[in-house]
């Protein structure tokens, strides 16, 4: 009658991948087991490029934020040297947290529990009465890998990271460059924790089969997000037609503004995988808002055209990125438990942009706001379900084809830990574009 | 110093099984182990009738609701052919909860993730987006068997239920016929999450020696419920002879009026397991009230005897049912965790009864209410004291004779399921009754 | 990514006691594993004599007072003989929690449940309905072994405890005698619970590395505790004058006293394991308050003489206490699982004192009160730091060499219940302290 919750060792959790069903949702245990929960965190987060924050967290030298990736505990600083650099929240001393605070500043990083203090590049600058034989050297607080491209942060726990992000960043920098995120300051950040696993946060967010919950966002995201074009409704024509029309429109002023806007999908292929879209929207077109026009009169960069429609950048495992003309909404998912995971989302704004002049915070973000809150909704229906024992995968529609596409490369990433497969090696990234790109 | 509150494996489940002593409260981990439980949900609640509900939950066609039963959530939901039928409460495409509200009236059960749609007898009615291949014929919601009796409605979520149910239900019918518990409807219902393992609720149910515990209820009910009668304490005595001339006067009237009335204790020997009494009840000996009398001006069924003292019924695993003249109070309890156990408590009375003229809420369920919150007391007591490794189980009083049959039919189920010894097979019901029942 | 929170067996205890690396905390499994947590309460606190409370907590004959240690509740009451005994709180018959007031007075020890009930040397004294061939001598509340010295009061949950309370009890009765605890009252009690396991709890008491936290305690307690002098910063050259005079002074005053003031420091070589400090306070040095002033104008016991300095008890597993000449303050702690600790302290004063008139609540206990709670802040950092997979153990400063005391005693307690080396004998206590004792 119960639903194994937890599996007994790493032999129930091949099994589970190995016959795991193309096409169908998942098995419950993927879903609910602290153990395949923990396996996760091992194979998926701590091993790969994770998404989690943007410059603008960090502005200045010695500007810091903290951050929790499962048991971890990190650090974001930037430097006097003006790089952003991560390390371990953990004292060399006795292990005590260092910096408790979300955010701040400081020119030293000290711990309080017996004041050892470090440097802003992490090394030991102080320890009071330790005998004089131990190697301060040794006792700086542990470094993390942290990358960043087009404004955007990430970090990996492991040791050797996977080495294709900068595929990935020669990628994106194109596409975000002329949208300047690095000159961005943070207009709002808001968390919500969904009870449920982040796969099913994934999973939600990769498709728009459930986007008639979505009546806020719907005046301006087109519900053929993901949709193959044969599926097209009698009774949705007119809206195709139009969706067709405002595609063409949007394609001329992306061209003539020299927008990069080339379809790009490499979600089952590599480590970093990733997916680029420039994407019209509906009605005005110009921004995520709710009569959507602009909500922030200083647009980003230097382009100066309000009606940009939307770049979107998609990152496995963990996060979805919009930006149009007059700000970006950014996203990452951090898992907290086998059913519960943090949804964190930040609007950026120009730097200059001044609030209550410029920008008006409600109206910037109740589209995605209220549309994060249905979203968590559906992830609670997911969780509630899959626990009950009667439970099996069913079908993925056609237009779930990106829910399809995550769980081959989550599968195979569990594969490639679990000893079961080698490692992918991504075709060359060139030929990988021309094989899969589409217009 | 630790009490082990889980247990390894069904190896450990088999030896506590084994080594019960008989006439003895159970072993700690019967009442706290997590494993224990879940070993009590897949061989006791996953595999018997378990009492859920009354007709009077879903009095109209289309007219549902919904109830968790450990991981499972099911809905019980009247088709339009006047029959109630049971269904496991998830989406066949990806899991989701389908119906979330407790209760509710619907012409299809629709899921609010991708609109998927259910029809009363729970065929796939609508699913758009799909691949043409799908065989829909296989999507409906899955079955859940479902039979009533009385007016009470049971389930069982094991493939193949118990084949000795009818023998209940013929048995019970004859009983409950008068009282017409089909045409009630719920005055009120009452949730209490006990701080303590199913078990201990029921064994808390069954006895009658902690009866000083419940000042009000003791106003009708006689303390001699289980209680054999050479154990009449010289104190006692006058108590007694009232009680046994009041049983006289019920006894003639229960004759007149040709309501059956002869002792049914079938606790021990059959998966489907029961007990029918009808019992005298003290002063006015009308109704379970703080002043003994009726709580409802329109009797139940036709009767139109306001003292009829009590019909009770007691189901293993998980229910008590007492009916009255004017009402019926029926509980069940459905175990949520090892220490956590859900008590629900419905009140019914007559369809035709108008709250504030025939009855008045507060009157009908204060003595229920309060003896219900007096049991939740003491069965937390039980859990707290069972923690400690001190504790060693001890011997039950010759009036906690109910308690010793119970857990002989929860040793035999078990011993059953972990195949330690053949199903019982019980013998043809006329025998049983010849041989058990005494007046 | 994910640390190692539960151990899968003792092999893997086993495995982590062997590896402890001298000088340096514990791996992150030994403040974090709920396995570990268990052993610890098996091995440690099911086996030790703990410090519970005070003779206080008891006055009167028919007093008793309950307390949870780890799984396990307990009545302490004092007869009718003026003994304090301890006992099992789980009733015979079923097994209830018998007692659930924390204090109170009674005649006899009663049931809630059945009503069976106990005298107050435990015997079954009422036991209705019972069949007559129980064995009611068999059937008392079960016995703890409780020990007092110097007003505290000791328990032991093991069979057979620790046979080396005599020896600390012959120490500590001279020290404590002249204080006369057993003539207090409590003047005030509260409990904190601290996110942090037991052993970081401890390890926060015993050491004063951390001490600047501590800005009302360092009032009067000098940082100098378990510094040792070579260790004196050129800062602090005035501050450590001054302690070595206050010393000289105080030295005086006790030896005027006929107080003995030799430090006793056995905390690695036996299972009772303790430490006797009289320090020199600064300033008025007279009492642990906001002014270093006497806080309660009656004095302890018949010394009269208000600048006392104070009087420390440290033992193993979980108390410290500090007598000064106007109050006690009592420390103790109980752990509640891997990650939360009880910590309760009471603060006693004459029994004749009036609160009010002799003494004021706030100003007695202004200054343990706010050192606890920034205890409590550094151990949750300990706790918060320890769960990073990139924790690792670091050096203990020379000023920390308690702690590595109580670690290598609590090492040696694993090491001996795991059967890896056989009980510590500890030497003949005059020739430990010949050989341990400095001025």
């Amino acid at each position: 009658m119960t639903v194994p919750r937890d599996l007994d060792c790493l032999a129930d959790a091949t099994e589970l991948v190995l016959r795991r069903r193309p096409g169908y949702s998942l098995e419950a245990p993927f879903y609910l087991s602290e153990a395949l929960f923990k396996l996760d965190m091992d194979a998926i987060f701590a091993r790969h490029w994770l998404h989690v924050g943007v410059e603008a967290d960090v502005p200045q030298p010695g500007d810091f934020c903290t951050l929790e990736i499962g048991s971890y505990s990190i650090v974001i600083v930037r430097g006097l040297d003006g790089e952003a650099r991560a390390f371990h929240n953990v004292c060399r001393h006795r292990g005590a947290r260092v910096i408790s605070a979300e955010k701040g500043s400081a020119t030293k990083l000290v711990c309080p529990y017996h004041s050892w203090a470090y440097d802003l590049t992490g090394g030991l600058a102080f320890a009071e009465h330790m005998a004089p034989d131990i190697d301060r050297d040794c006792l700086g607080l542990k470094r993390v890998h942290l990358r960043t491209v087009g404004g955007l942060i990430f970090v990996c726990l492991a040791e050797f990271p996977p080495d294709d992000f900068d595929e990935m960043a020669l990628t994106v920098e194109p596409y975000f460059g002329p949208h300047d995120l690095k000159n961005c300051k943070l207009a709002y950040q808001v968390d919500i924790i969904e009870d449920g696993n982040w796969k099913a946060v994934m999973e939600n967010n990769r498709e728009c089969y459930h986007c008639s919950g979505h009546p806020e966002l719907m005046r301006t995201f087109f519900q053929f997000f993901g949709h193959s074009e044969s599926d097209v409704k009698p009774r949705q024509q007119r809206y195709y037609e139009r969706y067709c029309r405002i595609r063409g429109e949007m394609s001329d002023i992306w061209d003539s503004l020299g927008l990069p806007s080339t379809l790009v999908e490499l979600l089952d292929d590599r480590a970093t995988a990733f997916r680029l879209e420039r994407m019209a929207l509906d009605n005005a077109g110009e921004s995520y808002t709710s009569d959507t026009r602009i909500a922030c009169q200083r647009l980003l960069g230097d382009i100066g055209q309000p009606r940009l429609g939307a770049l979107s950048l998609h990152t496995q495992p963990n996060s979805w990125n919009h930006v149009v003309s007059d700000h970006a909404v950014i996203s990452f998912i951090l898992p907290l438990s086998a059913e519960k995971t943090l949804l964190r989302t930040k609007w950026l704004v120009h730097k200059d942009a001044v609030e209550g002049r410029d920008y008006d915070v409600d109206r910037l973000t109740e589209v995605w706001r209220k549309t994060n809150e249905q979203d968590a909704g559906f992830v609670a229906l997911i969780s509630q379900g899959v626990r009950s024992p009667a439970y099996e995968p069913g079908p993925y529609s056609p237009n779930e084809n990106q829910l399809e596409k995550f769980l081959t490369w989550y599968i195979d990433r569990l594969k490639s830990h679990l000893g079961i497969i080698q490692p992918m090696v991504p075709p060359p990234l060139g030929e990988a574009q021309e094989h899969r790109l589409s217009s």
